[in-house]
């Protein structure tokens, strides 16, 4: 577009009280907050004034860790939350740039209510909403839902593909200039630029037309988080923004390569998809008190609870019966999201870690990669991955709510901006102005119109 | 409660530009604010400016119209417009007091992703929501959701009153006092205190418990609009409100009889159940001022609009080929909401109308109760139907907005206070203790902790 820096993209990851599995214990944290609006309207409010591209939110519809043996169980602390629609909705009238990107599973819910609520949450923010479309891979999922099981990951991820073409299809029944408000003659629009999809598919028939006009982004912006191959290859050819989990600077270059690689085979250009990886910063004055807060936060890890969130990464193999001091055991493929099952692997033999050992590493910030140090270090460390491939961006995920991002926000949000990384003011108005990604024109307006 | 002298209960239904039908070509409107937020901010910061009870959305899930004949079709100007538990959401940031209440149905929707939705707009707004039940009417819906044609009136009305019943469980799924949030000892919850479901029922099976700590005013209001026999017997057991729309004083309180008189039977007070009947204001500085305006208004309506309407009033029949200056034909039962097709064949039949006078008595208000006057007769109106047996309040439909409830805030609802009729200030907080309804204990809790 302009001779401009490449500038990184930066997303809030909103979770309750904090991203830490053991946050809410925290002596910072107010554990009530994760149901508590104006918790959320203040974070999203911070993050505007950081510039951010945008505010996320992770989704399940089930009681998370509820059917877990008690001892677990209860001390799950992000299990009663606000449902990620009406909150972003809500978040939507106090403020006026961030994106607003919810989490809604494909597996669960009907093609039409989908592209619905997201148009009306596209026009009720002035054109900065996105959807993170994910298939659902919580077992417990289903029993919500009057199935006995999931569907098996290939049959969500088919489900999955022919939801998101059919919500693109509603997002363009009604074309850009369609409403006409002519109250003269009393037309309100033109019914040639209106369409019915009259889609059947394997999985859904939906007639449309949508009852809510073409969103001001034209889409919202679509997100995915899939690692896996096929989530790899559904992304490559649909996805906007990919959030991923990589623990290591090789893996994400690894992924980063795999993914914009395949981007050419279904006509699209690098920046047509931004790969944003997790990050949990662990920040301090100093890497000493950086480390000392990693440590008091890490010990609040109930050992029953680091054990079940490892046993979940793992596709909800039963670790209870294995030594903590000895190795992680072999597991067999599963039904769960394969991509978190190699990661986990991969982590525990690279380093030779113990049981313990692992869940520690990867319970803390579930899988994500975690940057413990001083603002210059943590500026340091997401420097050299987007500089060096393997980042476009990243989704922050402080450790504690608000207090984690409020540092991040006076102190690393400086540091990048003075290294030119990352913008000082919004330069336009939707989601899709700040993160560069062209607004799609109607797939049913003529070229002629296309090309006005 | 109190001796304090009975009040009236007033809603503010939203409806884009006006309730009338003609409302978007009228000079004063700006017919593209259905899909403006900034308006219906406005709109619902006057509701509460006016100490209002709540904002009450309908809905549909299809294009509304978009299935007549196209000169017909091109004309509705309701047609795109935000999805309601958004648009609520939205509000519930920018607004205190007022109650928020969304239609949504139960032949398209799953239970528990209801349920989640409608606890989490309560806990945004602080006590705030309302869900109006409804069962889809319009055949054009089915083809949004895979199904050939809407399941029959009976089965709607069974799978409802399931429905129904299946979200006041997971609404009481979370006991009030769950959450411990012991930091210390590392439990958040207590595990007694929440609660499986384990439904399986002819319509749904769903396990729970919700992902959603218990609403802020355990159940958000139930508030129902079906008038038909099986409506007013699901209303009985269920409903803590009715709209409704009941055209004259006498259809008023036979229905309000009807249905008051049917709450023993399930051991409930005549308090418990609120009848609102709907009321479109048109409002003049003298009674000549306002017939004028109300002529001005339904000139705007075309004819073939007006006969579309009525139409769908009388449940799709298909009256293109009637004498417009003859009499309104006998028509059969069909399978759309019974109570309109009596209602409006019945006040044909009273006043002797033609096809045209009929469309033109119904159409403006949609078959509901329109009063034209000063704000004194206005007032009249409202205080006989309140004091002789016909509502408990009113859902007050503004011919056009904002300006038809900017009249009605500054000149009716003043005279409405003056006699003692309607609240000067908020005596509560949520939309239960506004409406003097009270707060269910959860299903679940012990007879000692529901007395506690």
């Amino acid at each position: 577009m302009s001779a401009a820096p490449r500038q990184m993209r930066l997303g809030l990851f909103l979770r309750g009280v904090g991203h830490h599995l053991a946050a809410w214990r925290h002596p910072a944290a107010r554990p009530r907050d994760s149901l508590n609006a104006r918790h959320y309207r203040d974070l999203a409010r911070a993050a505007e004034r950081a510039k951010f591209d945008m505010v996320f939110l992770a989704d399940s519809i089930t009681a998370r860790g509820w059917t877990a043996a008690p001892d677990v169980a209860g001390r799950e602390g992000h299990i009663a939350l606000f449902e990620p629609l009406t909150l972003l909705s809500a978040l939507s009238s106090v403020t006026d740039h961030i994106g607003l990107v919810a989490t809604a599973s494909t597996t669960y819910n009907a093609p039409f209510s989908l592209a619905r609520a997201f148009a009306s949450l596209d026009h009720l923010s002035g054109g900065r909403a996105g959807w993170n479309v994910v298939t659902s891979s919580d077992p417990n999922e289903a029993g919500n839902f009057g199935l006995p099981a999931h569907p098996d990951h290939a049959d969500r991820y088919r489900r999955g593909a022919e939801f998101l073409d059919v919500v693109l299809r509603l997002w363009d029944s009604w074309e850009d200039d369609a409403i006409l408000a002519d109250q003269e003659s009393g037309v309100f629009y033109d019914r040639s630029k209106v369409h019915e999809l009259a889609h059947r598919g394997a999985h859904f028939s939906v007639r449309g037309p949508l009852n809510v006009a073409r969103p001001p982004q034209g889409h919202p912006v679509v997100v995915q988080a899939g690692s896996s191959e096929a989530g790899q290859d559904l992304a490559a050819a649909t996805a906007e923004v990919v959030f991923t989990a990589q623990p290591t600077l090789a893996e994400a270059q690894v992924f980063y390569a795999s993914l914009k690689g395949r981007l050419a085979r279904h006509g699209r250009a690098e920046n047509d998809l931004l790969i944003m990886p997790g990050i949990m910063p662990v920040i301090g004055r100093t890497a000493q008190e950086a480390a000392d807060r990693h440590a008091k936060i890490q010990n609040l890890i109930h050992p029953s609870v680091g054990l079940h969130l490892l046993s979940q990464l793992l596709g909800g193999v039963d670790l209870s019966g294995h030594d903590p001091d000895g190795p992680l055991p072999a597991i067999a493929d599963s039904n769960s999201g394969k991509s978190r099952l190699r990661l986990v692997s991969d982590l525990a033999g690279r380093e030779g870690l113990t049981l313990r050992e692992t869940y520690l590493a990867v319970a803390g910030a579930r899988g994500h990669w975690t940057v413990i140090g001083t603002p210059e270090h943590i500026a340091d460390q997401m420097e050299e991955r987007f500089l060096s491939g393997g980042a476009d961006g990243f989704n922050v995920m402080p450790p504690l709510l608000p207090s984690g991002f409020d540092d991040f926000a006076n102190l690393v949000v400086p540091e990048l901006q003075r290294r030119g990384l990352f913008r000082s003011e919004y330069e336009g108005l939707t989601l899709r102005d700040h993160l560069g990604l062209a607004r799609p024109p109607s797939r049913f307006a003529s070229p002629a119109r296309r090309l006005a």
